[in-house]
């Protein structure tokens, strides 16, 4: 390109930089480079080592593979969680949802993603193994399997279910239904059918 | 709150830069952060850093205001441009849509901003004076004015024009009418009868 876009180098840097993550265009990625550069100094530095000292400190849980900035992360080492209790989630955003809603109170294992053979995602690529390991050491007495609903999810909640039989115990999953709040006639057919066949006591539908 | 989202304080530091910037919320931003941090040490370094060094090393052009890798920018310093045509822009970003439209040979000046009393901006935050020292000591034979059509536009056009008016130098301002490929029925009423009081000759639409 004889004719440059830009009038300087580092603020093309720069825009390069953001418009590589997902989701930022070149446009949005000048505007948000052009923002910056009216903040001080301090701000922006700020801003570039919190990325910088996050890459480079960050530790994951050794017992359930959350990020953590210590050895074994807050919710592992609380001392009034539910021990026995283990849900198994793709990855730490998960963990944030499920931790957001208030209702659970067991230790949760991070699978680091789910078995995707298009993206060229094996078992051996997830914390697979050291789910069964602490299945084997801790004294765990049930496992929630809380992955998403397409196809790699029912195919990593089968291997999992499949590599937990020998210990005979006991496996849930979480609730497919209607959102609360949802209205019948817009709701999928494959959710509906399976709220009407997953049907609950309407005394415990309060719960 | 006692019931932390993150599990990591080096997380939330980096979830929190990202948030400040405009248009991003912190859902936003946690994918971002952990986007980045399935990158590579050196590329985040690169990111990082990237932002850091345009804010401590920028630099303006003496000429224009335009953000420059050197103390006079490119399209200043540059032997064919046409010296005595000065187009009068508010930010950066209209310089690069202008460039990019390959239409304007001339040079630019960089207001940095427009006149407007409600975010406390007036003309002497502007490089405004900076405008006259140039009409003074250089040889300037027309000023463009290209700025936005909104009150403040408006404003600091008619201030810019009178400020002009001792030097006897022909001010123009940018063509206003309905964009090409546009049609007429959607175009607002302001902008359409604009572009009948300026109609020009059948002959010279192609030029």
């Amino acid at each position: 390109m004889s004719h440059p876009q830009f009038s300087s180098s580092l603020l093309e840097n720069a825009v390069n930089e953001f418009a590589k993550l997902p989701g930022i265009g070149r446009k949005t990625a000048l505007r948000l480079v052009l923002h910056l550069l009216k903040k001080s100094e301090i701000e922006v530095e700020g801003f570039g080592n919190a990325v910088i000292d996050l890459r480079k400190q960050i530790q994951y849980c050794q017992v359930c593979h959350n990020i953590s900035d210590t050895d074994v992360c807050h919710i592992c080492s609380h001392p009034s969680r539910d021990r026995q209790t283990v849900c198994v989630v793709e990855n730490i955003k998960d963990v944030m949802a499920i931790e957001n809603t208030q209702q659970f109170r067991g230790l949760y294992h991070v699978l680091g993603g789910i078995i995707s053979p298009m993206d060229g995602i094996g078992p051996s690529d997830l914390e697979i193994e050291s789910l069964i390991q602490r299945i084997t050491t801790d004294n765990i007495s049930e496992v929630i399997l809380a992955l998403s609903t397409t196809m790699e999810g029912d195919t990593t909640n089968f291997f999992i279910f499949r590599k937990l039989a020998p210990f005979n115990i006991k496996t849930t999953t979480i609730a497919r239904g209607i959102a609360i709040g949802d209205e019948l006639e817009y709701a999928d057919e494959i959710t509906l059918g399976r709220s009407i066949l997953n049907r609950v006591e309407f005394s415990n539908s309060f719960k």
